[in-house]
């Protein structure tokens, strides 16, 4: 494959594009996480089969509706299932056996085969932030984000070096008609990239765009014989599937595209005001989902999803990083293991309408929670602010930054002779220090992660340079890092191919801005 | 023990006291956490069992210095060490046994015995801040500490839901002659709050002191039998116990007081450059410390305690909130529980000089580890800043909060029936919505952790009342609390008993500020 790989992008390269190679500068990515620690376990194997047997009961006696979509009803009648209008009703066990074709771990591939990612099993791949409609930086304030404000994301993931995947809708360009903004976007990933990235889900028909767009950038055999793309598909909960939602699925399935199946809760208007409740509930959509995309094409490779929010009572207002949020995605990181699928949760989740000390709490407990719970992909990983309304560019570089606590953290303690350092205790000795000790000298430059983005200088200095604030600190970065960006080298072929793509897509139908 | 203490809390007591008691505003303070859940272990027991035969070798063959203290050498020879010098080499093993009459779980009693907090197992109490010789806050910015400062701080901990210690030196009262503050600061404590609270350890003759204020404040026959102060004896890393320290751990233990052993470490500087090596003299450290207390008195309560952060190795300063401090602090609290021990590691640890998104990364990285490391005792659970340096006032009542979400996530998931919400599934069914249904309107009150500092509001809303970030949201808290404060009753004869010692105290010495 990465013969093959290597050779398409070659494939018609000519001189400009072999001086491109040259002279373009190497952007370091971290590979994705793999996980040398536990996992954080916060439910009883008696409280996870409660919870399983009512998922199934759900199933089985309420069932689920899936809207607008007579092909899917006549697969799941076909399938076993118990049809009545567009109500489902699936016998207890019937989900859960059509989920086993679906692999419990695949790659996803990048038009640079150094960056492809493994979803599944101890990995942890980390995303950026999905879906704002606004965007907010310190100098601009916040305003409806264009297509302009979508590159710079783009641009950012790519610098980024704890980031491993592009993303998706990094924010929605909305100076672009809504019919047309997945070509620009796709185009985006595709050029100003070289990270894997997500298709357009919003209609069928896009998805079907994107795999087209896909089948130019690594080729047709290629994409029917790898995933080459990871595209969100909510559910529409309570146990609700929808024909847009399900259409994007059924043309990733049978492209063998993978899909994150994720109910998107807010806990206590989607779903019940309680943790078993709610765990109940995603357990049903997902089995209910997933086993819909191994009817599609069995093999197709899936995500366990869970988007979970908690309220607060008082306004109604979704909340982020509070101990239900962690609780909820711990449980369903259980329940996805327990199925053998890879598990999807939130990353640096936050209500705060700005990147101050609420963001940072809220993103950092999620952060943990999802570390530790077993997240395989991280949607959200950076840049997400008020409750997904805003994409934020200081809190991107914030956020993308802290990921890099997460890989050093999973990479567990070593216990070799090395870091036993009982040469060096006996070097110093009581009273000594360590400083200038030789294991000190050999190990210090890997030993002790820091940030690339906090100020860790002297008050005196610091204060002195304009007693600047984590915000300061990181819109210096966020121009720095556009400053610098170069583009990854693309075989001018290609680049050519998708450009005539997108715009005889574009001049074959109006623009619609609903 | 009840029934004493609520005889001697009305001892005395005229109708003026018995006035306050009924007018007195009830301030609630939730009950230390009790883990409904399991805790995060890093480390496989095979890495235990090469750290803990490398503490033992540490111990046997380099020792450990006792500085300036004859009698604790005489005490260490009379057990079966090896003496040369000050330096004390322990045979294997031997101090892993004496630390076995140490108790597993100790009462620390508070003037209100309601406010009485159990230390070891499963619980996790939290203390404020300790030790910062500056304050900071955002009207003021920075300053050198003094006594009003540390009395609103005291009422800040009292005020504070979440929070079940009065801690100890929650700053520096600079103002105040260095030999004469700590009377002022036990006043505090015991006047200003009801909560437990921590003793002095900067002199032998201060430790003296606290106990005896303790005897005015509790009876002098329940202080012998009962644990009133835990206080905090950090070591001399590498290796080194010296003779203030152990003096006032030795007053502490022979009056049945508690002592924190607590290693105080910056990486690389006091401790070899790698977590394995750093666990290894820690626990040597401990055990040499804790071992040495039960010489002094079998069966005084202890603390395992691990102060150890991270440093930049750019410019030596130390860093919060990193990988490897949260690694550190787990494998500590396995180190600690296979001895049977109570664990202190730290809270709201951060680097940055203002309460702003690095503060609260690098803070509820720390809270996070401590919540699943197991650890009893979290000191600085709220209100540090900058490495140390600083008690904030912001941050005070913003960690404070933070707190709350450890409670909920400590009490782990119900699977009861009403938490399962079966009903509420089948009434609301596939498309509906839980806001309306019974089972919501039984549970919503008790559903949700919700922040009392954050803002949940819409944006339009939050802008038009000033665009607030967490800092300012934070300082009309400080300010609330404080304008709302009313003091804990107490037994005038025993204020007055307290006042006449401080008096007789502070005139029976000169001033020292040094």
């Amino acid at each position: 494959m990465t013969d093959a790989q290597t050779k398409r992008r070659t494939r018609g390269g000519g001189g400009a594009a072999r001086r491109a190679e040259r002279t373009a500068v190497s952007i370091e990515t971290a590979r994705y996480i793999e996980r040398n620690i536990p996992n954080f376990e916060i439910l009883t194997p008696e409280a996870l089969e409660i919870i399983e047997a009512n998922a199934e009961t759900v199933l089985a006696e309420i069932g689920v509706n899936f809207v607008n979509n007579p092909a899917a009803l006549e697969r799941w009648r076909e399938a076993g299932a118990d049809i009545e209008g567009e109500r489902v009703r699936i016998p207890r066990g019937l989900a859960r056996k059509l989920c086993e074709t679906a692999p419990s771990r695949f790659t996803q591939h990048a038009r640079n085969p150094a960056r492809n990612v493994e979803i599944g099993g101890k990995t942890l791949v980390c995303a950026p932030v999905y879906g704002p409609p606004f965007v907010r930086d310190a100098e601009g304030g916040r305003r409806y984000a264009t297509m302009e404000d979508f590159r710079k994301f783009v641009k950012l993931g790519y610098m980024s070096k704890w980031l491993h995947h592009s993303g998706g809708t990094v924010c929605e360009p909305t100076d672009i008609p809504v019919n047309k903004r997945h070509l620009d976007m796709l185009m985006a990933h595709m050029t100003l990239s070289d990270k894997p990235f997500m298709g357009s889900v919003t209609d069928p028909s896009r998805a079907q765009d994107s795999v087209e767009m896909c089948e130019i950038l690594f080729g047709k055999e290629f994409v029917q014989q790898n995933t080459v793309m990871t595209s969100l598909i909510n559910v529409n909960s309570p146990l609700t599937f929808d024909d847009v939602m399900m259409g994007a699925l059924e043309v990733y399935a049978r492209n063998n595209q993978a899909c994150i199946v994720s109910p998107f809760i807010v806990g206590g208007a989607m779903a019940p005001v309680s943790v078993a409740g709610t765990l109940t509930q995603v357990l049903a959509e997902v089995l209910a989902g997933i086993a819909y995309s191994q009817l599609v094409r069995p093999g197709a490779p899936v995500i366990f999803g869970a988007f979970v929010t908690s309220i607060d009572m008082n306004s109604g207002a979704p909340t982020f990083g509070t101990p239900e949020a962690t609780q909820i995605l711990s449980g369903a990181g259980q329940l996805a293991r327990r199925m053998g699928l890879p598990f999807r949760s939130g990353g640096g989740l936050c209500a705060s309408k700005l990147p101050d000390a609420q963001a940072a709490y809220e993103t950092a407990n999620t952060l943990n929670a999802a570390l530790l719970g077993g997240v395989n992909f991280m949607l959200h990983a950076c840049g997400w602010l008020e409750g997904g309304l805003v994409s934020s560019f200081e809190k991107f570089v914030m956020d993308a930054d802290q990921l890099g606590v997460l890989h050093k953290l999973a990479e567990g303690v070593p216990v070799d002779e090395n870091a036993q350092a009982m040469g060096a205790i006996a070097e110093v000795g009581p009273g000594g220090h360590y400083l200038g000790c030789a294991h000190t000298q050999e190990n210090f430059k890997a030993a002790f992660w820091r940030s690339d983005v906090f100020d860790y200088k002297p008050f005196e200095t610091w204060d002195e340079e304009g007693a600047r604030d984590t915000q300061a600190l990181a819109s210096r970065r966020v121009a720095h890092q556009l400053a610098t960006y170069q583009e990854p080298v693309l075989d001018p072929a290609i680049r050519g191919a998708l450009e005539a793509y997108v715009a005889e897509k574009k001049a074959s139908m109006p623009d619609a801005f609903m």
